[in-house]
């Protein structure tokens, strides 16, 4: 792993770092979010409280340069919570360098220290890069996701 | 719907229904739980405590012939949570009457009474009989599902 | 298998039938061919040249009931040819009854017969009732297909 | 596309640097042939025989880096054959520079020039670099490939 390379909690003061690459992750999906949920979520982030996601930010000299959100839940297999790794981005000038799998790892340590022993997460079947990586560090299951909105 | 199903909350009296149809369900996952594992869930099943999951059961003329477990949680796409269908179980001789569609609908009508405005699950991409209903019912997304559990 | 399922090669005077069949076939795949098509078709199926497709019927009761299209072609992977079947049908009224399988396997023979030792076929990852069928009789790949039209 | 890339068929002295990129080929996909293959089939690639595959070689600056087999073949759906691209492969320390896509590109307007309308091929769905190329070039069609060999 990189020397210059930190992965360390999101904090308050990363607020404007943090902003611009959760905008980076939503423009990737081509999707955005309102307002509202860019303070509730940033609050939550923060908040420690249980049930609540969190945020490990990676820093390379420096400066933030990815995030990784994560959230444990009840799952029906296991008295354990399980970990879901709800978004993972890196600034794409800086991919290659072993920064997603240093939050992946990170995110894994730390459920693990915090008794929850899997992570799980979910990509686009044609998230072609992100996959190159998630083969190495983990398991692709069979699992497919629906969903119902309407 | 057939006027002889009944879509209620789970309840102390159906635990041995329950124990068969869960069984049933991890059979067909070819997996198993332990004991603690069945004795945890169930009780957080009828705790109705922020971040425990819920069951329902369909009831076909008296008897317990279905089920569904859910959750509701955090998400960063909304400041509402999201609803996780975690399990669903219909025995096997009863299938085809519209039994898994009125779980997961009941499910989804729960939900948005509770300020939950989505659900999602996760099925085997091989599981053609679900998939056949899910496809009805539902919008397959092209995620899927990686996990690291070592 | 059925005593009354014959599995035979396509004849002249099958021409109404394998068309109805040929036809409900297009019409799952929601699509259509021209009538030259349909001439042009029937007369390489019967014509038995290298290089053409070929045909069995499934029988029933003296009815046919199904069809399988199938052709040898080149593969840089072997001496030998290779067998592509490219299309398989049953009327959904006598489907369960093990017809597919047998021209599967009818198909499978007649190759190996040939001195084609493999067939292979494309489905669309969503036909779940043929995937059962499949899933049972033959490997599925982890091949998918892209075409290039325009 | 780059000045210095020629794609043009198959010569008989390209039999050294065609049976190396081959290979690497074979290596890719984690498999081998006969020598009696490698022999035969360099054979049929040059003989220009109705129902024999094809070859194109790309040249970069007079040395050869990539190639494409390909075969024309009947189908139910036109009068005219279809053309399968059976094999594409592109050096790696080459990669990049749209050699794969020149290739595919040249095979099309052959097979056009030869009234035959389409193309297409079959790939893993975990090679993510070649669809990386063939999501901008080419369909994904929603059929996966089972194969029977036994």
């Amino acid at each position: 792993m990189d020397r210059n390379l930190i992965i360390r909690p999101l904090k308050r003061s990363d607020h404007d770092e943090w902003r611009r690459l959760w905008t980076s992750y939503l423009d990737f999906y081509e999707t955005a979010v309102s307002e509202e949920v860019y303070q509730v979520s940033f609050q939550r982030l923060l908040s420690h409280e249980i049930g609540e996601y969190r945020c490990f930010i990676a820093e390379m000299a420096g400066k933030p340069v990815g995030l990784a959100h994560f959230l444990y839940h009840r799952t029906m297999w296991s008295v354990e919570d399980t970990c879901y790794l709800m978004d993972l981005f890196i600034d794409p000038e800086v991919r290659g360098k072993g920064i997603g799998r240093a939050l992946i790892e990170k995110v894994h340590e730390t459920a693990k220290q915090d008794g929850v022993p899997g992570i799980y997460w979910a990509t686009q079947e044609f998230n072609y890069k992100g996959r190159m990586l998630y083969d190495q560090v983990a398991t692709r299951t069979p699992f497919i996701i629906y969903e119902k909105n309407d």
